[in-house]
């Protein structure tokens, strides 16, 4: 965490910004190790070119702590102004910047404590250092991945024609826990038509037999880590040749991307790989999505992989493939792995089937 | 929904609010009826004096439909500006509010996309119609009272010498979804000195015999309204008589508040006859913490009950009473109940034993 900090001041130094305020979110937790809860009253990490200090409410101190904070904390009781003593220790700095998810109540309280101050956004600065994941972190995400592979691994034990989306969804989720993740952060269960809508999660439709069932899980581990895989099934029978047809497009460009990512390449051209395969097999306005995001103590962070960003993506950057394609009214399917990238290429850290897994 | 948008829009009207712009959270569930995830794709409830719009991603737009939402729908795609187009709805209006806890990076990107507009802070304008709740949201909490009710009663069947806090609470983790809310919120189970540190959630510390226990614990329904209460509990044995002093005191305070609190006093007033019981008796300095919150959607909303909030108690508020004594290395007490202001006096949602409970 300390290495952590440091790097956050001197980014911060390069880029003009005297001081650095980070409130509750996974920001703070990267850089602190303390996962504060979003409470109303103020959590907020100082870091100035002089140092670090962590200013908490008087009843989260033992929370912080806990949590092995190393720098300076810093309380306030209940009838303190806390933008007052963030303002100290700010200073007169003249550029502040603010994490990119700080509450609009905060930023105008810290632009009436520090009127002289210039805010600007700081995210970038927090963003640019966890989209490079180190050891530990790429461990921890290895960790995420094989632990919602394992779920995938087992979904004939649940999915079967007759039950509904919910109940298959609601055994997911449990699995999901048993499998090595503290939470559930997601559960698409898309049968039939509900699979042309990306981000449909579950209903009480009712599978059919032979219809094509998108299933896109995920969690956060123990680490705080998360994991983010999506795989197509069918079950009690065969679906319409249409789809099978779509998916083996999508299969070709899926692979394609993984195939292409590597150091050196920004993030929009990989997109653009997998959007030129599904384009030339006819199916480019079904494609309706960016290919991917990154991912850590986030599911979505930096890097995204989508036409405009033109980031060049370097070893330690993780990210999901997931192209899809969705025919409304009909079906969708969408393959998704994560993957980190190596010194010269992609290690992928979902590896269960990637056909349409019969059951 | 459509009586408390038309109710925010009179009062941005009052407040010289041309159009009020509102992000995912608590405040666009109020006025939509859409508990919108907080992503990273925009979406933006936009309320202007000609009417109301949300702006959504495509990909939300099923969700955002599923969730009964009664104003037109504004799409966008992946690579569209979502704050052009909020930009565009806004108009040239002169000053635009924002919900208290939308992120910086959207303050800052609207602020760029209007730069002729003056933002402004909207939260009060909502925040004022989401304290005062309807006779629907009161049933809610009603409802959700009763469920943590039924949880503070069978602690007998959890908590005992011998068994960590942790156990305890995961047992009553189990319970708070049993008896009717779809999601706990916190679970504090703080014996013996770890009771001294109100946040305190809970720890691997073997509860002891004849220790103090404070339990406070809280969930939310689907009906997506919240419950809190804090009981004292012992097991096994009988507590130090300084403690049952103590307890006393702050029982005869927290009753003193439930009895003053009505429509027509102030909010700090109710906060400062029980700080004056607990002074009394010796304990002033102990009490370190404001007597409580408002709460409905969310656990910690408008109105506090803190010193220095001259808000006016109305009808429909509802909010918790809960002075707390702590002893740091020895014990504490709170005793928590939520309540809501009626015509002429309060409706008490919490209503096991305040005493000590020994099991």
């Amino acid at each position: 965490m300390t290495e952590r900090l440091d790097r956050a001041r001197i980014l911060s130094s390069q880029n003009g910004v005297d001081a650095l305020l980070v409130t509750p979110g996974a920001d703070l937790r990267y850089l602190t190790g303390y996962a504060a809860k979003p409470l109303e009253r103020l959590t907020c990490l100082v870091v100035t070119q002089l140092g670090s200090h962590l200013v908490v409410p008087g009843l989260e101190r033992s929370a912080a702590e806990a949590a092995g904070v190393s720098m300076p904390i810093v309380t306030w009781d209940e009838l303190d102004d806390p933008f007052a003593i963030v303002a100290h220790l700010v200073g007169d700095a003249d550029v502040v910047a603010v994490d990119d998810q700080m509450w609009a109540s905060r930023v105008f309280a810290l632009q009436e404590a520090l009127p002289e101050a210039s805010l600007v956004l700081g995210g970038q600065l927090v963003s640019a250092l966890r989209a490079v994941k180190d050891d530990e972190e790429v461990q921890a995400l290895r960790d995420a991945g094989a632990a919602i592979d394992r779920v995938h691994a087992r979904m004939g034990e649940w999915l079967r024609p007759g039950r509904t989306e919910r109940e298959v969804g609601a055994d997911i989720a449990r699995a999901i826990v048993e499998e090595g993740h503290e939470q559930v952060d997601f559960v698409i269960v898309g049968s039939g038509p509900n699979g042309a809508s990306p981000h449909h999660e579950v209903s009480d439709r009712v599978i059919g037999a032979g219809e094509p069932v998108v299933v896109d899980i995920g969690g956060t581990n123990a680490a705080g880590y998360c994991s983010d895989s999506t795989r197509n099934y069918v079950a009690g029978g065969e679906p319409d040749p249409g789809y099978i047809a779509m998916l083996e497009v999508l299969k070709q460009a899926q692979q394609a991307q993984r195939e292409y990512a590597r150091p050196g390449v920004t993030a929009e051209s990989v997109d653009a790989i997998g959007r030129q395969i599904i384009a030339d097999a006819g199916y480019g306005d079904r494609f309706i999505h960016r290919t991917g995001h990154g991912i850590g103590q986030e599911t979505h962070e930096e890097p995204y992989i989508v036409e405009g960003n033109r980031t060049v993506l370097e070893p330690g950057m993780a990210f999901s493939i997931e192209p899809g394609i969705y025919v409304e009214g009909q079906w969708g399917a969408r393959i998704e792995d994560i993957v980190v990238c190596t010194q010269d290429g992609l290690e992928v850290l979902n590896n269960t089937p990637r056909d349409l897994v019969r059951l």
